[in-house]
């Protein structure tokens, strides 16, 4: 077996028994992108080398995308197939664990009328509340595996050949998720007790907010009432650890809607339906980003936050050390899932539950300072340049990160 | 464009057009095997063209079931994606159309257990059933479409290079299917008018029984009680007329489950499970098939009449002209959808409400004569060589194929 073959059979086992920790005997709800089949076709193979009773995928398909979103009326963009996700959400509530394998080409839906993108997009949020909600609240187990997607290498090596550069996007998949390392599974071990470590630290000071400083970033984040840092593992309310993101390098808790205030600056592009977001800034005023702005992408992310009035709240603020193995690629991956975990990052929209002590819904949730929105962007604005400090309620002041390290 | 695109494209718009015959803004939802995938594009595209709102695609797998037949513990094999067949049967329910790209490998699961096959079968035969009888029923309308798979096209030439013989069976279907000829819609409406008119003709007949006579075939078919001949474009229970199968030569009603008396042997190989059963033979007592037996397949065969006890009785019987466009090509499709309408056939198993007036269901579709069951196997028992009559109640026979030919 070849290095390549090798390492891609690590990232099936990882994700099997690292990523989801799959309990003997369990289902499996994959998706994943078309061109993914092959990838696909190996984890299943290690889902049922690792106990699984029912491993079933459903393929995304961006050209049937592009064409639904270039040939159907308006009004037809609001459909979508509710029986599907709900379907799915059945099935997490029923024990099957989600497997989701991600690798979008961040150019997929570009040129097509934002309006039209923006349109299709809510309906299929609206959808797929169900599902979001049983993902979110880690009704069960569930990863994201990453799949090197020709679309995504051409991005992420514009200059290569499609071949190549599929081949340069595995390596760096490889290195970010410690799949190049001799025991990945062990890696993880070590690796999940070091964020396990942050994430005691930052719950036991309860920080009252955050503070971020750097080029064209002076933002202050209050954290949600009983706010709660996640990272690394994390127990479903079954109480089954798993690891939700392959890679993940970050700790994030759930900011406080209301309690936002400043100007910030984004770090890193942000792939956003299909197309690019650079030189995203925003100001914002009691929680709500009053004003945002883009050098490029800029009416697409504006589409994105009038989706509701959630959308241009908070609802995750994370931190991640600058020097990771993913921001070591020296790559911008035009992948939030990558991209966020190369570096400490916020999201406009949805905040998680388990972010806040017992994992709280609807009014409680609201009260703590849960944002709630049909959306969930990441976007990065941690680098070498960034410094974060904790306040403390009295308004001690406690380093946490210098020049985008971790002093804790 | 050139003749073979020119054709494929002109199959998949006689899928949506005569097929579906797709309402104005209607939701498909297909299924497909996954070696479909570029299929399944241009039918999507014909469908958004045909004024679709959004078309979901169901991939099928042979090589992931492959890998979970051989891997799985026993029990395991009676799980099966409920949730997914009850959000498909949810969304017929809610007008969805249903768009079957049809086109397995008939050796697929060659070589695995035959009582693992069977048991896995019998499970998802089990979860599926709110599907199968949304689409028995004609809750929706639907079509299945033939795709020529890579295995299939080496089961129909196995002499010939894979590429020639997947060539060899696309023009196969396209003759079988009417699309090699100029206007495939109009040629449709024409032969949709002959199997019209045969069907008025069976139905205001109400023969008792058909009498099948030929080499190793003396079969008496009772028919149901208030049947219904059915053949060519079917109206769904919302009066939507539609063409379930592409390719369709037959005509064909619902068998009284206790009144098939005699024996009959089959005139083509059966593909059951991915394995083929060649020299099916059957006597018949009072309905159930008492004796079985098969030159090969025998095992495969038995398991599936041990799947319940309708799976010994007939749920159809159909009569096909042995000159049509498929007994043409000379071929044996190892495909039950072409096979079955290149000679007349019966099928164990379930019967269709639609065969029965008024559609009936639960004790009333049992006193009439229909039978239920878990399965549905058509084979073709009918060639040049039998002739086939129609008895009254009174014991009139009348004359309705002679050396395979219709003579009414």
């Amino acid at each position: 077996m070849d290095a390549f073959t090798e390492n891609l059979n690590k990232l099936a086992e990882l994700a099997i028994r690292v990523g989801l920790n799959l309990e003997e005997g369990q289902e499996i709800v994959a998706t994943a992108p078309i061109e993914a089949v092959d990838f696909v076709r190996l984890l299943a193979e290690k889902a049922y080398e690792n106990g699984a009773s029912l491993f079933t995928v459903l393929y995304g398909d961006n050209l049937i995308a592009r064409k639904r979103l270039a040939l159907v009326p308006e009004a037809h963009l609001d459909r979508a197939p509710a029986w599907l996700y709900e379907g799915m959400a059945k099935a997490f509530h029923e024990g099957a664990a989600r497997l989701a394998v991600s690798g979008n080409d961040p150019k997929a839906l570009e040129g097509l009328p934002p309006e039209r993108v923006g349109r299709a997009q809510q309906a299929q949020s609206r959808a797929y509340r169900p599902t979001l909600s049983a993902i979110t609240e880690f009704v069960t187990n569930w990863t994201i595996v990453p799949f090197a997607h020709p679309g995504w290498a051409k991005a992420v090596f514009p200059g290569l050949p499609e071949e190549e550069a599929v081949q340069r996007l595995w390596q760096a998949i490889f290195q970010a998720t410690r799949v190049d390392q001799e025991d990945p599974v062990a890696a993880w071990e070590a690796h999940n007790r070091v964020l396990h470590a942050k994430v005691a630290f930052l719950n036991e000071k309860r920080f009252h907010a955050l503070h971020f400083q750097g080029p064209g970033t002076d933002l202050t984040v209050g954290l949600a009432e009983g706010h709660l840092w996640q990272g690394g593992a994390t127990p479903t309310k079954k109480g089954r650890l798993c690891n939700p993101n392959l890679p993940t390098e970050e700790v994030f808790t759930a900011p406080h809607r209301e309690r936002v205030e400043g100007v910030v600056r984004a770090s890193r592009p942000l792939a956003l339906s299909g197309q690019l977001v650079e030189g995203l800034w925003a100001r914002f005023e009691g929680g709500v980003a009053v004003e945002v702005g883009a050098e490029k992408g800029e009416e697409v992310l504006k589409k994105l936050l009038d989706t509701d009035e959630g959308a241009r709240r908070l609802g995750e603020v994370a931190l991640v050390p600058a020097d990771n193995p993913i921001a070591k690629t020296g790559l911008v991956f035009f992948d939030t899932l990558f991209d966020e975990n190369a570096a400490s990052h916020i999201a406009f929209g949805q905040a998680y539950a388990e972010n806040l002590e017992g994992r709280p819904s609807g009014e409680e949730f609201r009260r703590r300072g849960g944002n709630e929105s049909m959306v969930h962007v990441d976007w990065m604005i941690g680098s070498e340049e960034v410094d974060v400090d904790g306040l403390l309620e009295d308004g001690t002041r406690v380093p946490l990160m210098r020049r985008g390290r971790w002093v804790i």
